[in-house]
This record gives C-alpha cells, structure tokens and sequence, in this order.
C-alpha cells in the first residue's frame, strides 16, 4: 500500500520571489504537483511570484475562482479542486497548494483545508502578509511595545471600519479596491486623513506603488491595496 | 570617498531557520557585519535561528538590551548600538541588523533605524510573525473574508483588552508571560475560554508548544508566548 501523500499550503509572500522562506522554495522545487488559485483569464498572481522555480514535468491545478459571481467563490470551484488534490495525495504525491501571502491570512487555502485535513496531512508555510511588506516599503515602523493592531478589509460597513479605526493605534485597511473613495471620506471626517500612507502590489517588481494617502488624487485603486492608519502623531520615542 | 553602507533591518521569523526568506538569507550570509538584540546573560534569540549561516570572519555587534530595567531599555543603549553601526556604514561596510519576527512588527530594529534612517540608507526586509506562525502550527484558520483581526499585547488593561477582543473577530494577545492567570480569567469572565488556544516559541525546534487554552494548567508562560481567541465557533464555510 501506497503512503499517502502530504498537502502543503505554502504562503509564498507578497510578490517578490526573494521574499519566500526557505522552507516554501524547498516544498515548491520538491513537489511533483503544484496548485494554485487563477482567475478565469489570465495569469495566477501565487503562481507568478515562484514562476522561476517551477520546473517542467511538474502537474499543474490551477483552481480557477470566477472573478464576477454574486456571492463567494462557489463551493464547487473547492470541492473540484478538493477531489483532484486528493487523487494525488491518495497515489502518494505530496501538493503543494500556493497562497498569496499567508495561507491562513485572507488565503482561500483554507477552504481547501477544510474539505482535505480529517483525511490527509495538511502542513501550512507561514509566509510573509502584505501589511509588513507594505510598511517595510514605506519605511513605516508599524507597531511598537504595547501598540494595538487592527486588520479590517474594506469591505466591512462604515460603522465598523470607524470603529475599529477609533480603537486601534494602527489600522490597516485591506483590499481596499472599490471602496477607496468611501474609506477616504471616513478617514476624513475622523480627522485621519494625514495620518495614513497607501500601498499597491508591495515588493512586484515594476508595479509597487506607495504615498501618504493624501497624494493618491483620482489613481485607480486595485483590489491589492492597503491603507494604513496611524492614530498617534509619533510613537514613544526610546 | 567610501560610499556608504547600507543598514538592513532583516526579519529572521518567528524561530525555524528555514523560515527565514530568501532575501534575508542572502543578506546575512552577504554582510560583513551583523547586529542583534542580546541579553545581558545568555544566549541572543535572533543570532540563534540563523547561527549556522554565519561565517567567521563576520563583525558581531550584539545590541545588549538589559531585561530588569523599572522602565524600557534604556536609550543609550540605542544610541550606542546606533553609533557603531553608523561607523561601518561611514566605512562603507553594509549592516544586517537581525530582528525576531517582522522588524516593525513589535521589533528593536525600529529604534536604530528611528536614529539612522536620516543619514543612511535604511531596508527593512519583512520577515514571517508569531501569530501567522501559530496559526500554521495550530492548524487554524486565522482570519478569511471580512474578518476583522486585533492584535494587543497582554500589558495593555483589562478594560483595553476586553474592549479589543469583544470587537474583533480574531484577537492575538501576544506576550503573555506573567500576564497569563489575568487574561485566562478575563476570558472565563467573557465566556470565551473555550474559544482560545494557546501557543508558545512556535516553528523552534524541541521548545514549541501549542494547546487548546482549556489544557494549559499550571503551566509556566514565557514572554515568547500568545493567546489566540476567536470570537465566532465557527467561520462562514464555502
């Protein structure tokens, strides 16, 4: 009988190749099958970053998550990509599972994980999340001793988002997209609005783009867009 | 006239060497000199996880942080630490200063880089946290879809953390260490105990350790530890 294999769902950074661990470009040179989340057309953003690294002779699963439905990927789209993963692991090939960032930050992995880990063994690779990466460009220290941390995607309705902003010493707003005018009309009206920095594909080669929100103008925002708020002027110097 | 060096503040994640990046693993093999946070007694956590990878030959300067000071540590540790390494970079010789963690994710880096950044040209290389690290090793799902995720370290109040883990959906307390009986009974007394695993020097070979919350006992807590809560019992399945 045949060992079954192990599912791996790696965090494969922000977008720069070099920004993987060590152990992700092991498992990702390593497996014999790689899969990954793509749109219905057009390259997948998980698989471009460890594109280099990914030799021929490797079985490709993109998991194609239709960009335009109503509501939330369909569970079909997982249950597929569930069944084909399994087919592999049941011959006893390891899968490596590519994620964008973190897998178990904001990642659809784990609705791969949900459906996979009473049956197989599921390893994640902690990877690095665009909130760091993003403050890492702008040079921003994010938090400090007993600073307090909020991550609210974007979407969430105002009152929440002023909320959370109110409570937190540094809030980042992510996936920000479609919501910007909205989120810059909130930080606004809580008097805000020149204590945040906005950032776009962190650490992609020649699409990274940072500045204080207040030089954003009319720039078309994307769905990988963060906006990071500091309340406090100036952290306690040491 | 000597260009002059570069200060890199690498993060080194959260324990594992190999889950460091790949970037920082060529930095710190690259650098003629590296620095570290170090205790007065005792071995640096930073120079540990990466100790195989540095050559002899290297400059060490370990930044000796003293851990029973009444208040923070002291700044002229800083401005000493901030002095020698300004004398390599006038020397032209780049700097890799080690940070567990991400370096502006509760990291020391942050202060040298406050006392330099003006003079010389400052990367921050962000590196994997704790808390994604935990999640990995505990096999939870952090946050996914509009979920909102609170960081706050145990020192803050009982009225700040209650306030902070009442709105999030997801709230990391990070070092816990002595805070441990305050915040178990801050939790029973919110009805969330059983919601909340605990985690401890995560990804580091033979000191790891991670329990649902309800098993930790009489357990001694390190600084190195955190407790992760979730609001919901379960998230929105797709």
């Amino acid at each position: 009988m045949t060992a079954l294999g192990t599912l791996y769902g790696v965090g494969v950074g922000p977008g720069a190749p070099d920004l993987i661990t060590l152990r992700a470009f092991r498992l990702i040179t390593g497996a014999p099958v790689i899969a990954y989340p793509a749109p219905d057309t057009g390259e997948s953003f998980a698989r471009s970053i460890v594109a280099d690294m990914l030799h021929p002779g490797k079985v490709e699963i993109p998991i194609v998550i239709p960009m335009r439905t109503t509501r939330y990927p369909a569970a079909e789209v997982y249950d597929q990509a569930a069944d084909d993963i399994a087919a592999h692991l049941l011959d006893g090939r390891n899968v490596v599972l590519l994620c964008e960032g973190d897998p178990f930050f904001y990642g659809s992995y784990m609705y791969v994980h949900d459906r996979l880990s009473a049956r197989f063994t599921c390893e994640v690779v902690p990877g690095v999340t665009s909130p760091l990466a993003s403050a890492a460009v702008l040079g921003l220290p994010l938090v400090s001793r007993n600073d307090v941390l909020t991550v609210v995607p974007a979407p969430n309705e105002d009152d929440t988002l002023r909320a959370q902003i109110a409570a937190a010493d540094v809030t980042v707003i992510m996936k920000v997209g479609r919501h910007a005018k909205r989120i810059v009309a909130l930080l606004h009206d809580m008097a805000l609005f020149d204590r945040a920095h906005y950032a776009e594909r962190v650490t992609i080669d020649g699409a990274e783009f940072t500045c204080p929100l207040a030089d954003l103008g009319d720039r078309e925002v994307p769905y990988f867009s963060m906006i990071i708020v500091q309340r406090k002027t100036q952290r306690d110097e040491i």
